[in-house]
């Protein structure tokens, strides 16, 4: 359900209004509640005032680089109380979709990714083959060398690796390419992300491409914007998707995310989008409100 | 002057009308004159088998690994004949397309890629930046730590690079995203490639489709099938297109390369390509003549 009007920057009146309409907020994390490994300032304050009004909270992240427990300590690191029943982290999406779509018989992926994928696969009874061990790895490009790959990999799951390099590719390109059926999963498809404080790096999307450019196949994505995570939060939260209000930085994932599944949507202005991006013409995905930081609701909520 | 008809097998008769209708082979490399490091059988003697037909031959290579004189000392190594003057590579048509873009007092170029692309920019009078230099360089995704890059970088040239990593990947991408005008150039995107002689393995298409991802901007592609490097060797040899037959292993670079250019085509099915893919119905880009390997003409030729 794609917005037509024209975004409204958040005032006291319709948040309010916001506010008494969703009994739940569905927050993106990078870019939203932190840059890197620093909270963004307010972000405690404006998570407590909603949960004193009686909202819950629920935090869906594109990041795969942890799983759902490795959050949820994140979390409590920076002084938030976010349980990982709270969390629905794309790594967990990837091992989800995994469970519904491959038989039991094959139980082997390999990851482009890191650790945050391992776990979840784990969880879910699958075998993780590479991430972080194949970070070092070399290949050999002499004669009569075969790089060997295990035939019996059924699903490629490809997410942000800051240990990318030329093994993996062509580990992940010759399983998706020699084994028959095999899939080729991305966790999302973020082009960057604030994987620091100060500035943005290169996200999943930069891995994905990659492995499309030498595969020249197309992924399934399961993170935003795609609603696959959204039956996941559906079953455990019973709360329709036009009760819930997804609050993101970035327009093609988050706000697209909430869009497609019928949520209301606030952008905030303190991740990847600029004010004069979301006004550009060539931008089409408008959310229902934005304003410049989460902290922003402070002002304007009534406890 | 894309080719209609369906591609003719190669026979005594087509190949000797072929060869009295052309004045010079240009031939494509890998999947062609050899893989990886070894030569394709029978390869020195049809090569000199056109040569005594006073027919000229031109190597005309995607790989941008190494700059023509490493190529020269490569045919050489294996035996073949080969001037510098007769090799046409991306990476020297990436130096020359910059030298022709960018002002003389943007000097500095990014290169996501290896060797031969750095020489032959520095024939051409740049300061190559990255390539094999930054290979073995991390990250540190520490809080207060920026990423520093060089403002003054006008463009980044991206090639197959078997030492791809993330601070590669970001550094070109701030190059991209952050200095004003900054060029994204291409040396070529082939999806995969005949690097060792038993297999394939990703291509520059690969490295390229990463920066892609991340920065959203499409490159400029000077490597085949652009027809970039054409202009350099009409320059030098002064034969009419028409008057030229382009052997290759891709359909999607050389064949297309051929066909855009004007030339007469020939794909061998000693590279990437198979006869089942020549024949499938979804592909449209058809050379006039097909064989397995360069040396069956060797049974059509007279001496």
């Amino acid at each position: 359900m794609a917005a037509t009007a024209s975004p409204s920057l958040l005032s006291y009146q319709n948040f309010n209004s916001l506010c008494d309409s969703v009994e739940a907020f569905l927050f993106d994390c990078d870019g939203v509640i932190w840059k890197g490994d620093k909270l963004i300032e307010g972000v405690p304050e404006a998570l407590s005032a909603l949960r004193s009004k009686g909202k819950k909270l629920v935090f869906v992240t594109n990041n795969s680089t942890k799983s759902r427990k490795q959050y949820a300590k994140k979390f409590q690191n920076l002084g938030l109380e976010v349980s990982e029943e709270e969390i629905f982290s794309s790594s967990f999406a990837a091992a989800m979709f995994l469970k519904i779509k491959i038989s039991q018989q094959t139980k082997r992926v390999y990851v482009i990714g890191e650790e945050g994928i391992l776990e979840e696969l784990e969880l879910a009874g699958f075998t993780g083959l590479g991430g972080p061990e194949d970070g070092k790895k070399t290949v050999d490009l002499k004669p009569n060398c075969l790089f060997e790959h295990d035939k019996n990999v059924g699903a490629v799951v490809v997410g942000l690796d800051h240990y990318i390099n030329y093994y993996k590719l062509q580990y992940g390109t010759l399983c998706i390419r020699e084994n028959p059926g095999c899939l080729f999963v991305a966790t999302n498809r973020d082009a960057v992300g604030h994987m620091t404080d100060l500035q943005e790096w290169p996200g999943a999307g930069c891995m994905v491409a990659a492995i499309c450019g030498t595969t020249k196949r197309e992924p399934i994505v399961v993170g935003k914007p795609s609603t696959f995570m959204m039956d996941f939060l559906l079953q455990r939260f019973h709360i329709k998707p036009s009760k819930m209000c997804m609050v993101g930085d970035r327009l093609d994932t988050d706000i697209l995310f909430g869009q497609n599944a019928g949520c209301k949507t606030l952008l905030v202005l303190s991740g990847v989008t600029s004010l004069s991006e979301l006004e550009d013409p060539s931008n089409h995905i408008k959310p229902d409100h934005y304003t410049n930081k989460l902290s922003d609701i402070l002002q304007f909520i009534e406890t």
